[in-house]
């Protein structure tokens, strides 16, 4: 009772919708995973000598399964690996880059192993009017822009499921053999009307868990949490090891910070496409404010950077210095910097990042066939029949 | 109620379960499939220019769904093609080779492309402690038994699940998009406890059927109906054509006429590497006799063909001479004929069939990789990308 009180508008987090003002907090119980807390984070710290990552340190990155178990193995030179993933259902924009370039972090700070599944099978599946066609077009161009990102390609394996299959299948069919139907509608709310293409696809995401002997740490946002809670249930029966996770909050969409960047509302997300004046306009247009009806409310009152996209997004993937970030919040709270100005500093820090994107992006055909082919790792993942 | 009445005892068929007494005329209405009428035998006989095969013209073979269309297709050229399957979960019995040798005539008869599935991947999800690497085992030695049948090498293509995935999992995911839970449950009888290796195979069955434009004609045993009556609901709305279906009923096993021959009572089935004297052994101990229970009463009253086991082997498998057959019948009928002496009619027929089979078995290694790979048929199968 008293937890419907303090919530007046539910929210709901799976991993193919979620909608209402998502309480993180919450989602701990319900999911029962672990707040990343300090002594972990200091383990962090030490164990990778480096400064933690914008997202880790910022309390983006907040909740953890296992995270212990995974910076042991690390310690005593066991080591593991970590497996991120994209559903190519459309174009991407830059919410999608969000669990990318923390693993690519991970990867270059832990010199870590890292296996990027692209969901091909589960967005056809998912999307009643996709064809199969158009599916295979977002998933060519999703590829590209994953490879700009730079990856290490020795390290690297991304690969399609639809491809990846060929090795893969007798591993999915042994994990698909411990999973019954009920397990499989209590976990992921499977109704009557689910077809068959997504009531089996959770088994092909736990399959990348068991990839490598190492333990394997999957750095994702929290809506992913049902595959993995389903993993750890299955994996010792099967001779493998129960993963570890790194959760993420959402990036917010430009028009709040509520639930996440929705691809189905093109006009509020930044695609990685979109021209310089497309940003500005947008994020001009769109972005959501925590500033005061006018420049002079504005400046007696000042904005609440808690709740201002803008400042969010500088927070999350924008702005890497702590002082810097820290003067623009003060300034903003102040009321010194005003919401356009505010604005102007993320469109800048958008629009370089999605020219630079742009211009690696005509440079990575060489590097895709080392990620899904003839890299170290990816030629290794080719050898091996599970 | 009426229907209650009529049968005392219940019996249960399903792709995983044949149980009781099989009542095979019930079933057409239960399954809503036709059959084979005088008419559709003509038209068999007339196009194949041939004798029909004695399962067929014995009403073993007795039921079908639009076999008129495979005919309308064959007169007006554009032809049909057929496709088989056998689940490898052990070894084979003769009775895992009634439609495998039912297949080939058809084959040998139309110019027929036969494709043969080899379910690795069913059998596994479905035998709860079968290891992935028994059933491997299985498959291995299932594929040589296969081969030595001789069928066409350049227009047979025999293929594993597990393998030929490869090339056909897009169209099973197309397939799977079309099937909802709760279509999948009704048509199977999926429970609760049902794992999801289980309930997603029945796309792979179905998928077979696209595998070539032409109609597909499916003749197998009745029991495989669900299979079908699904791929008949949802080929349309992907572009396929419906497939025909041919269905026999099932050999019985050794004790008694009663659903059909199992796997799990090793011995009450011939394997097919029996030796001479287990085969002997086997059907004098268990081949359940229709005759009296003396020699004396035998002589006098006359034996039951239709309930004799021996009999209906010889029928069904092993003498194809209907004037030979009829004076079998006649003999064993008057009582001039004992059951020790039909019994010894079926052991050397059976063992005349094993010693050949056993012999061509030795020399399939050549024709199973024509079969698989590097046949015509089997070329072009492996070129293709669904």
């Amino acid at each position: 009772m008293e937890e419907s009180h303090r919530t007046k508008e539910t929210f709901n987090v799976t991993p193919w919708e979620v909608s209402g003002p998502v309480d993180y907090d919450k989602l701990l119980h319900q999911f029962g995973v672990k707040r990343l807390d300090h002594i972990l984070l200091s383990r962090v710290k030490k164990l990778s000598g480096e400064r933690l990552h914008p997202m880790i340190r910022r309390n983006f990155v907040y909740a953890h399964r296992d995270l212990d178990l995974i910076l042991n193995d690390y310690e005593s030179g066991k080591g593991f690996f970590i497996y991120t993933g994209r559903g190519p259902s459309g174009p991407m924009h830059i919410g999608h880059l969000v669990p990318l370039l923390f693993n690519k972090w991970l990867q270059d700070t832990f010199d870590l192993n890292l296996h990027i599944q692209v969901t091909d099978d589960e967005k056809f599946v998912y999307k009643q009017d996709a064809k199969w066609e158009d599916i295979d077009h977002h998933t060519k161009q999703n590829l590209i822009d994953i490879a700009a990102l730079g990856f290490n390609p020795d390290k690297t394996f991304i690969f399609r499921d639809s491809e990846y299959i060929k090795n893969t299948y007798p591993l999915l069919l042994k994990i698909a053999k411990k999973i019954t139907l009920s397990t499989a509608r209590a976990t992921f709310g499977f109704q009557n009307e689910t077809n068959l293409g997504l009531t089996f696809y959770p088994v092909y995401q736990i399959a990348t868990t068991f990839f490598e002997e190492k333990r394997c740490l999957v750095p994702c946002a929290i809506d992913q949490d049902p595959y993995f809670r389903m993993q750890r249930d299955i994996a010792e029966s099967l001779g493998f090891k129960k993963t570890a996770t790194l959760y993420s909050k959402f990036l917010p969409s430009l028009t709040g910070t509520y639930g996440k960047m929705s691809s189905s509302l093109a006009d509020t997300a930044i695609w990685l496409d979109d021209d310089e004046k497309k940003v500005k306009n947008k994020i001009n247009k769109y972005a959501f404010s925590g500033g005061q009806a006018t420049v002079e409310e504005h400046r007696r009152m000042g904005g609440n950077p808690e709740v201002d996209v803008s400042f969010q997004w500088l927070k999350i993937l924008f702005e890497p210095s702590d002082p810097k970030l820290r003067v623009i919040e003060h300034d903003y709270h102040t009321g010194k910097l005003l919401t356009g100005e505010l604005k102007q500093i993320l469109i800048e820090r958008v629009n370089s990042f999605l020219i630079a994107h742009r211009e690696k992006r005509k440079r990575t055909e060489k590097e895709l066939d080392r990620y899904m082919y003839s890299g170290k790792l990816a030629k290794q993942m080719w050898g091996k029949q599970f």
